[in-house]
Order: structure tokens, then sequence, then C-alpha cells
């Protein structure tokens, strides 16, 4: 109960440095007015707990799952996601009522768990760290399109800690061992442990760092189709792309929004907010390449990961022997294998504990707005 | 000077029933976040009255210009118009600091009328006033768009009358005098007075009625092709138009919803958020037709306008001998003189004295979200 | 007979300089495919006349209404407009055949006329004359923006006369007779003839050249959006108009693709091939404007016109008194009778005698293809 | 020499069957006139061979660079590929005349070849050979989606043999070799020759039949979200599909265009032109799945493919230690090496010789117009 009432709680304390006008907007479609997230989360322990294992529970609100919804196709209809930035109501002190009232409800299943409840209520608060990881980069990106670049958080850094050594780490070729057991909670795409057979590689140490991409920038990595792949370039051309998002270029230096403001590049921090197409250039601009999801994860004991999730050269697809899993959980992540690539390692503001060496997070190639980074391999 | 603050208290007015969320969003391109309505009548004076007339003016903000500009080209660099509803600062309390800037600086002026600023502060006022008709207008899709179907206030009446005499008025063909002398306050295109020559015809004393819309609607309206007009048709199909904007056909029922809100049909109040399209459709449907702009007003006199902006049969162009103003009040309506069609009348939400019987409203022909209704003409 | 025959068959002299290819292309989609024109005028007579009035008549082929029906709603299904260029059957010696079926059926018709089908035949005859100038337009669309600038007839004379006398013409303010009385052929709207009641007015005698048209060009027309309408600049930077269709610029020198080849600018001729847009823009530059169509029509004996057709500063919207006809026909122009601007005078490629004072073309505002030009007033 | 005329004739072959008119036409961006396949192919070896091997060689025409260049950005501009059916020149007899100039030139290269030309004029071939597919799946498109289905010749047979081995064929666990060498022709992506592991898997010796298809169809495959993966069922909600391309409800009865006609589904024959989604879709309704591409590498050489391309659920992505091509040959595969998914096997119209066991063919998941199958894995 404890965990669940701190993870519940984590939510709100993101939420803190907001003013009310901040949780509504929703600047580009793949993110989501903060609003939205709070009464999201609740909405899936209500949905998947509260109206299955309580008896006689009530829902809050009859329109409530309609505009919750995220994406599950088999809990009914939903408003668009595009659209989710057009509703003032609920307001934010309604969407808090909600989430007490469901809150409280929890309690009674906390303490007297039913049978089948715990994995599913396991899932809902990793669930909600995604949200919390999502919060933290949507408010970004609608503080930080702002034109008056408002602060989050003064002593928010981005970047704890400064990488040092830009070696590289080297593996043999042979049999690996990859994929989680699911002893502990893992989500069903990192399932079943299996064994991959990688070549030789040398993996780096360290992120891409701003000073490097600068020069990639410098050298007119931009303007050069022969770095980018096909539907990058398209993109590039089409949307006039020359930086990092969160990127600009104020009388003569480079800036960079972050959740403490408007700042210099700091050219030693890890370059952030890169597409995959960008650092699949990136990586060609150098001469090397981006790992696979599997020498990364043959690799991770050894790598200092955690400042941002690192592109892989793979897409998301499902493990051999994957098994979806049945009803709703079946579309949290199965239904996204395609046309996505896989992410290793977490971030700034991943929530302590939620990633792991088999975590597999995965986005559309074209999206800036995660604290994605660079890694490279040869 | 009395007169400015009633006109600046009002449009305060007008948004106290919101709730913090509800300035903020931007369902759809054609509306503005209420809050920037707030700001962009303050800047209107800060830009057009403050900094001309007022030495060591200094802005409230310098990047308030960017944000609130609405269309003015010859005024700077703007936020894109679809882009308002991105924006969460600045905050409403913010822009409520803004307009009390503005309007203290507003006093020094009124009470020392500099030379040449009184017929813009006429104008800024009328400008307001034309904003405190798009509140109503904006907050009602905005609240009515909901699912939620939040009320603005249940005191709220959008039809303070019910009109009774469906007959026609005559008026004999020979030449009219049209247009507004300029002598008090009226918009360029208004004027100049000029005659034109009408032929016979009867226009109807009242607006059409639900009713007799329901009926149009009931006999196959939005199916048969041949009442519509080619590019109403394309959209009928392709936006699936079926009602006026705001019905919904809820367990048997036709119901609108209203700034008092969602209630069944009255089938005696005038029809409302119909588009042009649906107006000319109705007409040919009754074997009649919309007036034109020049029998409308040949007949305001006799008519009891008021309760919906009326649709005609005229496009939005330049009376004979039109006179474009210099600078940016030569923007505010002459660059509008294509692909719109004029309404006449005015609404039960534009301020009162607004209108008048030489005014000229404009909008284009599919746009639903204004208190638009019908008057026919054989 | 011999007319239909003598209309039919210039029709097909206008396709002789053509290779099978260009009968075949849409390269956007306000134009057709020549052989799809070819077609379609043949469609008009099987569909309204020999199914109508001759007994026995069988189609020629049971899918060529559904390919040839241009926009009648209410003569069944077709192919999308957009999509004409998408097909290769059937081919242009198939259309040829169903040209002579029909025609060999027609002689029927018109060697015994039924009763009613004689101004239906008038209308297809008219309907033709139209299509032919379409094929020209179409034609030059197809050759012109080819990179390989094909010629379409070494002799075509696009300007077959200059205008030398650039005064202007008065007017004075008074009632004026307008339209058509219809005894002879005229389109529904063109009728009824009224009176209208003009102010006094000059009409330049001449059309505006390419050397005028290039002084607005050189002195920034394209960049200064105080001279355009709202609707026309938003087009001028999103498309990067910065000259009449046509034109190119190549080595220092502008150059205009006509049906005769590239050829350079002739600054005598009048200008060809802008939008309304452009025209009121140049205008607005000129510090004139446009004339009303009913300004053209009251000078129209003593114009010089013909050469282009001439856009004007009226709405395509009925005459009082508009009678929609019946059936079919009433799609023909009825419905266009929105958003469409007219255009007076006729043009190098309309047919013969196919023009005349009261004549009401119309286009939409942003189209170029026609060979439009600018008469200004003042 | 004489395969490299034996590849040049067949191409001609191909394009035997049609009229000049549909040599120019392109229904859709995907697929390209066949005029213009006739001219890209021989544009490659004019600019990839004779101006590089050939000593005053002179370009046949100046602009043909511009209009035949495919997507190789280091070469220079060219139309945008969605254009191409916008474009009725160079005509059809002008390509046949580039051809056979390109041909002539290139005998003096074939009877004495320099150093260096030999891969890449059979680079030449196999570019050919994979337009020679192109122009069978275009024409197909083409004449398919024509409301008349013109034949494109009677005796053409899409599925020259009917399995009816149903059964399946296991594998076991362990490490295999994947990958080219490179000895013989092969492209890039192919190579280098790599060990994989694999679990043990069972794979179906038969492709999936139209038979077993409908039954998904009927059983509401299409209208069942929990099957489908999030992008495809966007696909299928926005565009209505609901059959493979091709596929004609008439009067009770499935049927199919062939390149032999409209004709009855055949329920023996493998299912053909379906997307990524709907072959995964598919799968999911089966309870199996696809097979990897390398599972399918390890098992080709005990199927019997060749009839149908065969969607694999492997992402189109790099072999550990590939080497992109330098120079133009570095666009051909690489730059696609993101959002599309790998097809094995070969097709009806692959020409002989040209696919093998290690082939990587390509495609984005939504396609439908190549002659793609579903094999099944579990």
């Amino acid at each position: 109960m404890e965990r669940y009432f701190a993870v519940r709680k984590y939510t709100e304390f993101i939420c803190e440095p907001l003013l009310i006008e901040d949780y509504v907007v929703q600047p580009m479609a793949d993110i989501s007015p903060p609003k939205w997230h709070l009464g999201h989360t609740t909405w899936f322990f209500e949905e998947v707990i509260l109206l299955r294992f309580l008896k006689e529970y009530r829902r809050f609100h009859a329109r409530y799952s309609f505009i919750f919804n995220s994406y599950y196709e088999g809990l009914g209809e939903r408003v668009e996601r595009a659209n989710r930035g057009a509703l003032s109501r609920p307001t934010v002190a309604e969407i808090h009522e909600y989430r007490a009232y469901v809150d409280q409800h929890m309690i009674l299943i906390l303490s007297d768990m039913p049978e089948g409840a715990e994995p599913l209520i396991e899932w809902g608060m990793n669930h909600e760290h995604q949200h919390q990881e999502l919060l933290y980069t949507d408010i970004k990106y609608i503080l930080g399109r702002n034109p008056l670049y408002p602060i989050y958080h003064v002593d928010f850094h981005e970047t704890p800690r400064i990488e040092t050594d830009h070696g590289f780490f080297d593996r043999s070729a042979g049999q690996y061992t990859i994929g989680n057991s699911g002893e502990r909670f893992s989500y069903d795409q990192e399932q079943p442990v299996h064994t991959v057979y990688l070549q030789d590689y040398s993996i780096r140490k360290s992120l891409v760092t701003n000073a490097e991409y600068l020069e990639f920038m410098n050298d007119g990595g931009y303007q050069n189709n022969r770095l980018w792949l096909s539907d990058g370039w398209a993109l590039v051309k089409d949307k006039k792309y020359a930086s990092p998002l969160y990127w600009a270029y104020v009388r003569g230096s480079w800036y960079r929004y972050a959740l403490s403001g408007l700042e210099k590049i700091n050219p030693d921090e890890p370059v952030t907010h890169v597409s995959y197409y960008e650092a699949a250039a990136f990586a060609a601009w150098k001469k090397m390449r981006l790992p696979t999801e599997f020498e990364w994860e043959a690799a991770a004991s050894q790598l200092n990961w955690g400042l941002r999730w690192e592109w892989t050269n793979s897409a998301f697809l499902p493990y051999p022997g994957y098994k979806k899993p049945a009803g709703m959980l079946g579309e949290y992540n199965a239904k996204f294998m395609v046309n996505t690539m896989v992410l290793r390692g977490g971030s700034v503001v991943t929530p302590a504990g939620h990633s792991r060496h088999t975590y597999r997070n995965f986005f559309y190639p074209h999206q800036q707005w995660q604290f994605s980074g660079i890694r490279l391999c040869k």
C-alpha cells in the first residue's frame, strides 16, 4: 500500500510547479495535457482494478471513461488523441477529486488483496511510472515551445553527471542470453529469455556530447543527404530541421531550453532530444553505427547508462517465443510492434527503479521530445 | 473615459463564469482562447494608441506583441492563429495585469486627448465590442463541444423573444439609398452612401424557426444534392453534416447546446448556427431565396432584427467609391473582401448599440459557430 | 445539322497537333485529359438527347457514363475529377469510335427534330464550345508545365492584335439595363434583363500589359502584403508565387510559355494567366480597382474585348428574378454561385460567337490557367 | 553482351501488350508510368556507365536526366516521384529511340570492357530486373484499377502451380549461417555472411490460400481490432479496407483482377496483394505468426518458394558488419533501412534467376501492390 501511494504522490509532485493553465494545453499531438495524465493514470486503476474486483464500486463520473481512455480499443470509445487539448473540463480540481476518490477505494483493495489483482496493480504502478516520465517530457514541451520560455524549476538538473571516459569497450562474438525471465515485474515484450548470437563489437562507454553534435552540425550534417535515411531526409527538407529539439540560435550562440530554463549549450553534456534519423545520420557521419538492442543489453552491465534513452538500430519486434498477453494488456505494447525503434537505458526523468537491463522502450523514428541520446558502436 | 472603462469591464464581465481552464483551449482554428481575446484587445490599445501617443510609454512585455497580434501583417510577426491554444503562458492573471497596466496608461490619454487619437480609440472600443461577441461564440464552442456540456450561465437566454408573425413584407422596385455617411462611427466597408436599384421583393418578417428547419431535415434536406451549392454539398458529404452546429440526437429527440446548457429543441425559436450553405439549401427547399444585403437594408427599419445574424445572398465586396483606410485599419476589413458572405442584423450576443442598419458583418460560407440564422425572401 | 457537325469537328481540329500521350495526362486537378473532353462532350449528347429522344438507342458502352459524367450528381456516380488522369482506357481511338457512333445517331435526331430536343441540342453545342476553350487551356497546361516545353503549333498567336490606346472611357451615374432577354441562346445566369444603378466611373480602353505587370513585379508587388487580399496573400506565401503562370526567369530575362513555344515576354501584349488575387493586387498597386461586371457590361459596346477573360470585382451570384432551370441544367451553372468571381469578355481561345456582352464566365479566385487578364477601372 | 541485350529486350517484351495510353498514367504515387520505367532503366546505363567510361559520349537529351532520375540525391535534381504521370513527353517513341541510342553506345563498352565497368553493368542489369518486376506490378495496377478492367494477356497465369501440402516443417534451435558471400552478384544488404541463433520453429510448406483468407474475412477479420497492429488498424478504419487489393464483390461472389482479367476467386490459389498489416492480422487470427527472415532463410532450401513475395516479421536493417557501398550505390538500398519490412522468396513476375535464398526484398508495411503473400510459422 505504501508503494502504491508513493507512486501516486510522485505523479502529483511532478505537477507541483505547474500553474493551472499549464495543465490544459497540448501543443502537438504526441503529447498530452498534464491534467489528462493525472486522469488517465487514475482511470487505469478504476477500469482495471476497481470495476473488476470491488463489488458495488460506482464510477466517479459516467463520461470519464470516454475522456481518459488512451488507446484501448477494447475498452470502448474515446476522445481522439489529438483533441485532448481541446477540453477545458474536467478541471484540474475535479481530476484531483477523481484521484482521491479512486485512491480511497484502492485502500479497500490493497488492504484485502483479491485473487488476481496484484499483478494488475503492479502493472498499474508501472504504467503510472511511464506517465510520470511522459509528464516530464510533455511539460518540457509545453514550456519549452512557449515564446516566453517559462522555467519549470531552477534546480532541475537534466545532466546530473558528466561523462569523461569516451573510450570503447569490446565484446567478443558468441552466444548471449537476452531478455527477462519475468520473475520480477517486467513487460511482456522483454520476455522470454532467449539466446542470440552476436559478432565482435565495440561499444562506446559514453554518450555523444553536445560538442560532438555541434561538430556534425557545423560540418553540414543537416545539409548532406548522403548521411541520412530516406525518410529522415524527406523530413529534414520538409520541416527544415537543423538542430535537436529545443535548441535556439540567439545572437551568435546556441542555447537550449531545459527544465531549468533557456541556457547556453554545455559542450560536455550528452546531446538530447534527437530523433532516430538524427542519431543514425550522426553515426554515419562518424563512420560508425548505433548498437543493436542485443549488443546494448549484452554490454549493459558495463555501461553507465541512465542519462538518456539511447536509440538502438533495432526495430521493436517480438522476441522469439513471445506471448501476447490476453485482454487489454495485449494492447499495451504488442500493437506497436511495427514502425517503431527500440531505445534502451533510461533517462534523467525515468522514475527510479523503473528501467532495467532488459527494458525495451520504443518510439517512432521521427520523435524527438523524449530525452533521447546517442551511443556509438563499431 | 467612462465609456472606455465600461467597454473594458464588459469584456471581463463576459469571462466571469469561466474557470481558469476554460480560458486556455482552442478546439478549432476559427476560435481563440478567451485569454487571448483578453490580451489581444489590450494589445490593440497598446499598439495603436499608447505607443503612438504616449511618449515614454514602455511595453508591458517585449514578447506580448508577438503573442497577441492577430493578423496585422503590417505590425510584425505573430503566433500562427491555429497555435493560440498551444500557449499556457501568459497566464490569465498575467493578462489581467497587462489589462490593468494598459488601462492605467490609457487614463493619461483619455484625460488629455492627443490630436488624432479619438477616432482610433473609438475604433478600439468597437474592436473590443467585436471581440466581446467572439468571446461569447468562442466560449460557447469551448463548452458546447466538451463531452461534459458544462453550463456557462443558467440564466442566459439565447432567444429572449419569440417571433409569431411569419408574414411577408413587400417593397417596390426603385432606387434606394444604401450605406453609412460616416458622421457617427461606422466601419469603412459601410461607406459611402450610394444609390442602388432594387426590383420588387417580399421579405419575411420573422426568422426561420427550428420547427421549419426540422421539417427540412426530416424531408431529407441533407441528403438531396439538388438543394445545395457545389462547395456546400462537398462539405456535407465530407464532414457528414446532418444538422446545425450544437444539435445532438439523444434517445429519440433533438437537443441543442445553449449557453444555459443542453436542452430540448424549442420549435418556435429561430434556428441558429447554420452555415451559408445550410441557409441557402434551406431557402432552395422552401422554393425561396435569401435576401441580398441591399434588400435587407432597404427593409431594415421595418424588420425586428437583432436575434440572429442573417446570412444574405451578397458577397462581401467594396461599395462603389469605397476608400480603403490608410495604415493598419486598411487591413481590418478590406483584406477579407473575397470568399466571404455578408450577414446583417446582429445577434443576442452582439453588444448593445454595436450593430446598426448599415452594419456589414462577414464570414466564410462554411462557418457555423456564429449565432447565424435565416431570413427568407421571394 | 451543319452547325452541329461544324461544332463537333472543331473539337477534333483542336486536338490534331497532339500526340497520343498528350491526350492522357492530368497534371493538376482543375484540368482534364483531352481524351476526357472528347468523351465527355459526346456523353452529353448521348445522355441528354439520344437516351431521351431516340427510342431503342443503346449506349455505346455501359461504363462510359461512369467515366465521362463530369459533375452532375443527378446523373449518377462518376470517376472523381482528380482521377481522370489515372485512366489509360478507353483509348483515344475508342473515344473517336464513340464520337462517331453518337454522331451517327444524332443524324436521326437532327433530320427529324423531336419536340423539345432543339434547345437541349443548342445547349449541347454551347457546352461543347466551352470544352473547346478548356481543351486549349488544358493542352497549354499539359505542354507548358512539361520540362521539355513542347510546342502546340508554331503559328498559334495568343495575341493577334496589340492595343495602343491606353486611355479611359467615362460613363455617368444612372440606371443601366443589364442581362440577356433569352431570345437567342444564353445561359440561365445571364437572365433576366434587369435594371441596375451605377455611379460615375472610368474604365480603361485597353488591358494591362506585360510591361505594366513587370513594373509591379519589379516594385516588389509579390512581397508587399498591403496590396493583397488575405486569402491571396496566404497563397502567395504558401506556394511562393512570384509571377503569372507560365512565366520563367531564364538567364536574366523573363520568358513565357505560349502555345507557340517558350518565348521572351513581349512587353506590349496584355498580361495573361493571372489569378483574381493577382489582378486585385495589381489594381491596388496602381491605386485603381477592377470594374464590377455591371460596369463592364454597361461599357461593353465601346470596349474592344475578346483578347482575355477579364476578372471583375463581382462575385458570381444570381441576378434578381433568376430562375434555376429544372433538371440537370439546374446543375450546370447555378450550383457554382458561391466562392467564384465573374469574368467578362472572352479570350483568344474562345470559339467564335460563343461569348457576348452579357456572358458571365466564372472561376475561383486562385485559378490562373485560363487566358485571364486585367482591365482597370476608377 | 548477349545477356545485356536479353535483359534489355525482356523489358520491352513486357510492354508489348500495352497500348500507348497505358504507358503514360500513374494512378498512385507508388507506381510509375511504364514509359518512365523504360526511360529510367536506360538512364541508369547512361549515367553510371556511358558518362563515366565512354569518352566523348554525349547525352541523348540534356533534360532526360532531370526526368528519369528516380531518387538519387547524389545525381542531381529530378521530377517529383508523384508527378511522373503528369508528363506526356517524352513520348513512348522518343524513349525507344533513347533506348536504342544508349544500347548502341553500350556495345562499345561491352565489346571492350573498361576496368571497373563490369560490376556496375551487372548492377545495372539487376536494376533492370527489378524494374521488370515493377513493370508487371505497375501495369497490373494501371489496368486493374480501371473501371473497364482491360486484360493484359489472356494467357498470363499468376499461379502456375497449386500447393497441396499444407503441413509444417520443423527446424531445431541452434546456430545458422545467414547471408551472401558476394562471390556471385548479390546486393549489399545480403552481405556479409554471418551467424544467427534461432530457436525451435515450424514453418508451413505452403502459402496461405484464398480459401483461408476468405475464412478470416468472413470471421470479421477486418472488423476486429484485437488482431491488428495499431498503425494497420488506423489504416483499415481510415481507408475502409475490407479485402486484399484487386478483390471486388460482384453479385454475391468475390472476384479478383488478374493480368488475365477479372475472374472469380480460386480458393486454392495463394492469397496475393496483402499488406504486412493484413498478413500480420491474418497470422494473429490463426494464432500463429509470420517467420523472421532468418527462419525463412534457414529453411529456404526445403521450401518451394517463388509464387509470392512473403512478408517476414523482420524489419529491413543492416546485417552485422554491413558495409554501405560508396557513391550512388550506397543510396540504392541502404537509405531505406528504416520503416520497411523484409519480404523473401520471389513472385510469379520476378525475372528468372533474379531472386535467391539470400535475397532481401523490402517494402513499407501498408503496400499491397506487389505480389505479396503469407507464409505461417509457429
